[in-house]
């Protein structure tokens, strides 16, 4: 058998995901056979399922891979002092998914791609446990920045700083959803949206 | 043939949605055929072809009544002086979604309807236009009371009010997403996570 270096085997894994992507994007979960995708990428059934065994296995990288770009652009932020503003931080990680960070997908295409991972999730042990896990890290992020954030003195409200963290990712996910659903969803919407939001005065509200 | 009172005819559409809402719910609109349906709800064929003659038509006309419930939610919010403030609105909205207005759908299996739903809308021109009216109709609602918010000296960022209505919906979708997948999720976290955002000082910040 002759050798194959481990660059060669990272390109290879990378071109299969990638095209299953695509397919799982365009068709749905349901709607895509390993067939679809061994003719989405070109390879031969002994090349690809060498890699990944299933559909499950492919989609569950797909979603590992994902949440690993999220956990990168969290990482590179946390490392700034002060901690970006909520508005600059989910701005950079919703650009981030939508500029092709993912398999090079357009932003729609991986927008659809998210929520059909979100529908499968519902009927599958394996995908839930990825996105458990995934979730729990991001909301645990948040809640270190959200901590961040009060002892700057910069949030005045004594609400629990795992609450904050559950609806900044809401809102991310929310705009995924929106791109998803209609398209024509600008980053820049999230920014402004939460720039206004923070500019509601509470003491004035009450 | 007999004659049959208004009140009968809508108890019965509402029989077929609820139990059409639950398979789809459990299975999936892919996992779920006419037969479970008409098992579900235990009549003919006849007597629910007669309303719905196929899925698509029992998808979209779910879809429809839950956003008929989210639109009496804002109507009665804003006949209030002075509107109410983000998180007390969302907070119901959500709350009412959750609480077993949409089909005495518990929680979790409503949020799981809604993400199937949209699972579905990618692939699907007439959910997509029904679910296009009921986006555009709250960014409407949502757009007006940003600028209440506005006039009222309660928001001060001077950001497209639609850019905040956007970020709202896309908040309680979130949310949604968050109780399908995951559980858990109660509305006091989103009404506390947005009164931690609003709480944020963009003065200081900037």
């Amino acid at each position: 058998m002759a050798r194959v270096s481990q660059e060669h085997l990272d390109a290879r894994r990378r071109q299969i995901l990638s095209g299953a992507a695509h397919c799982f994007a365009r068709n749905g979960f349901h709607g895509t056979s390993m067939q679809d995708v061994l003719k989405e990428v070109g390879l031969s059934a002994g090349a690809v399922y060498r890699y990944f065994p299933g559909k499950e296995d492919l989609i569950a990288a797909i979603a590992d891979e994902a949440f690993d770009s999220i956990r990168r652009a969290f990482a590179e932020a946390a490392e700034l002092t002060p901690p970006p503003t909520p508005d600059v931080l989910l701005g950079r990680v919703v650009r981030g998914v939508f500029e092709g960070q993912v398999y090079g997908l357009d932003r729609r295409t991986c927008a659809a791609l998210v929520v059909q991972v979100w529908a499968e999730t519902m009927r599958n042990e394996r995908l839930a446990r990825t996105l458990g896990e995934g979730y729990a890290g991001m909301r645990e992020a948040w809640t270190t920045l959200v901590e961040a954030y009060r002892a700057a003195g910069l949030m005045s409200c004594d609400v629990p700083a795992d609450d904050v963290a559950r609806t900044l990712i809401a809102t991310a996910q929310g705009f995924i959803a929106q791109e998803a659903l209609f398209g024509g969803v600008e980053p820049e919407a999230l920014e402004n949206g939460l720039r206004g939001l923070m500019s509601m005065d509470p003491q004035k509200i009450s």
